[in-house]
């Protein structure tokens, strides 16, 4: 393939981000930008006007996922898709979602400016309500847009304050009138995204190469002891939290042993009766398990039922370990991640494979179309925080492979 | 010491056990006899009939507790008063504090029926609200008597339903008029209790001399490292949660190390943001320990700092640990043990000296009064739930060693 020389600018990408991050800051220097809110309205009209410079107008569906279509040369192809989400957790950074959203528009820029087209259309995408944090589940608009949700049941979902999804995308104007599942038929989805984790950084590395989702097994639990008073001796005690506590330690143990796709988090605890001189009779935890190979996935819930029983048997408690919830494996398209990982080597950039243990719309996109994601680092593995950050060098080189791969996909012609 | 023959029957003394376990009886075989509830009065009714049948009429001082006494043959002594509580737990069983109560009143009527006379006056008490269920702080009735809390902010307390304690005093028919601080008058005062604990049981011993109570340090401790996604590389996680129970668990081996008098208890526990793909950000946990020597109780609290810093530094989280409240030893009354201990050895009784490591109604007494305290062993250790359960013998032997004690102390004259 001929290489188009195009004019893709890290720094004009940097100010992009900056641009955007300046709807919904937060004075520590976060973001703000929960979806369906007016300022998920004002994130999403700065695209539609940076994107109105260049030509190009916005096809709205009907659960508010926006896309951006640049015509190709062969009206006969699918087009090839890129994009992330706009949306933000109420104290999120300034990049989780936007990069591969303004890296996607400075690729269309550039390709605008050097009079560039490709063979097959190229689609620039920002999918409604990926970060799930003020309407649950996240993922919601990919989610739709896939057939793993019906529009029906996303539009009646509501917020904690009891708004109503279908009531909020109307009021901000984002209910459009395209049928959402019309984006199953693009012939190749690509997402840059911050990694969420500090295994790039601290390897020196500028991206990764995702190959795929790991699976997740989500588990529930439950350890029953016995109530006894805070005075009461140690001899004899049934204390559900000791147990627990030692349970929850050896499950980051079992992770940590798994391999370094393994992960395991203890996210939600409850004790009762939660008195401070009661030894606790009851606690229940949740787990989230994840590991890119399943039966390595399946070997830590045996770990932990094993453990579980152990510490059952030795501290005559009961515990119950309960299934609560299991993903997948996704795999993303061997060809698309190959065209990723050379476009990488290609332009020296250090990078690595790595599975993504965080869910993105790019896992549930990739349930039906080809698909692959480019990580780029972040500092410290900090995110879904207000001191989210990364550096503009990091920033342009996740753009320059995203280019690279998404051209090479779509075919370019000088 | 002539001992006077008397007719204490362990067969009466269950039989009124099982009568007054009627009055707020549960589907479980326990007791809902919540302070200042219908059940509360109707128990409180019944010790009133029954006492009456031997002569004595109840003195109700401004805070509910009543006092029965008995005239002795020297006018001019203090009365030796002894006695416990009729309020239960919510799902709390028949015998704590009930025991206290009820052999009194056997040991009352035993004296009636031998027409046995002491030197001083004796004094049964049943003391208002011990369990602390209902309102809040627990011993209202020992500690407004003993000077610990005024008698305007007792009767200001609030239940959850925001009923008020003088409100719900004067509704039962117990707001009397004596002055609560009188029993500060009292020549001694001895309580007899089931253990709450299975150190009896498990020894096969019989009666528990108790010679003081220990000292509690209760504290909080606040776990702060940083969220990431449940998907984030186990590496580089600063887990608030992980890091709290590994302190739990090594909580539980310091107090299992600090010899039998030693306990801690982990009763509550907290975690931030409580999100099950979240790694907790920040933990919260009470600790509540107690130990029969201040010495030995500070180096629970400087180990607990000790492995505190070790999490701490090992895991990158910081670990703050913060005093919550603090109550000293209070050793009983020697004179008084000395009688308890002499007694179970000369009735042939299995016997030990031990703490309590539980407030009681006689812990508050004996900041103004000499005081003693006689454990009964309970089945298991379990106490404050329905399943509570003694032996005919053990109350049989508990009452016996409480006669001989209070009737050495009191002066029997055949």
């Amino acid at each position: 393939m001929t290489r188009p020389n195009l004019s893709l600018s890290g720094e004009r990408l940097w100010a992009s981000l900056m641009e955007m991050a300046k709807i919904g800051g937060t004075p520590k220097g976060g973001n703000n930008r929960q979806t369906l809110t007016g300022a998920d309205a004002d994130g999403r009209a700065l695209l539609t006007h940076w994107c109105a410079e260049i030509g190009l107008s916005p096809v709205i569906d009907r659960v508010g996922n926006m896309t951006f279509r640049r015509e190709g040369t062969d009206p006969s192809l699918p087009p090839v898709a890129f994009g992330s989400h706009l949306d933000t957790q109420p104290t999120g950074g300034r990049f989780d979602g936007v990069l591969g959203v303004l890296a996607g528009f400075e690729i269309m820029r550039a390709l605008h400016e050097a009079g560039v087209r490709t063979k097959a259309p190229l689609l620039l995408v920002n999918w409604t309500n990926e970060e799930g944090a003020r309407f649950s589940p996240p993922m919601m608009g990919s989610g739709v847009a896939m057939g793993l949700f019906t529009e029906a049941e996303i539009l009646a979902k509501t917020d904690p304050d009891g708004a109503v999804f279908g009531t909020e995308l109307a009021r901000i104007g984002y209910a459009g009138t395209a049928d959402p599942a019309k984006l199953q038929d693009i012939a190749a989805y690509f997402e840059l995204h911050i990694e969420q984790g500090k295994l790039l950084e601290d390897a020196g590395e500028e991206i990764g190469v995702v190959t795929g989702a790991v699976a997740q097994n989500w588990l529930e639990v439950t350890v029953a002891g016995e109530d006894a008073h805070g005075g009461s001796p140690m001899a004899g005690r049934r204390d559900a939290l000791a147990a627990a506590s030692e349970i929850v330690v050896a499950l980051e143990m079992i992770a940590r042993s798994a391999g370094s796709d393994a992960r395991a988090t203890v996210g939600q605890l409850t004790v009762t009766p939660s008195s401070r001189n009661v030894v606790p009779s009851r606690v229940w935890f949740s787990v989230d398990s994840r590991h890119g190979d399943p039966a390595a996935l399946a070997r830590m819930e045996s770990d932990l039922r094993a453990v579980a029983a152990r510490v059952a048997a030795r501290r005559g408690v009961a515990v119950e370990v309960a299934p609560f919830w299991y993903a997948p494996v996704t795999p993303f398209d061997p060809t698309l991640v190959g065209r990723v990982r050379a476009a990488a080597q290609r332009r020296g950039y250090r990078h690595r494979d790595m599975p993504t243990g965080i869910g993105h719309d790019a896992v549930y996109v990739a349930r039906r179309v080809p698909t692959a994601m480019i990580f780029c680092p972040c500092h410290g593995g900090i995110s879904h925080n207000e001191a989210e950050s990364i550096t503009p060098e990091w920033a342009e080189a996740g753009m320059h492979v995203l280019a690279d791969a998404v051209l090479e996909t779509a075919g370019a012609e000088q």
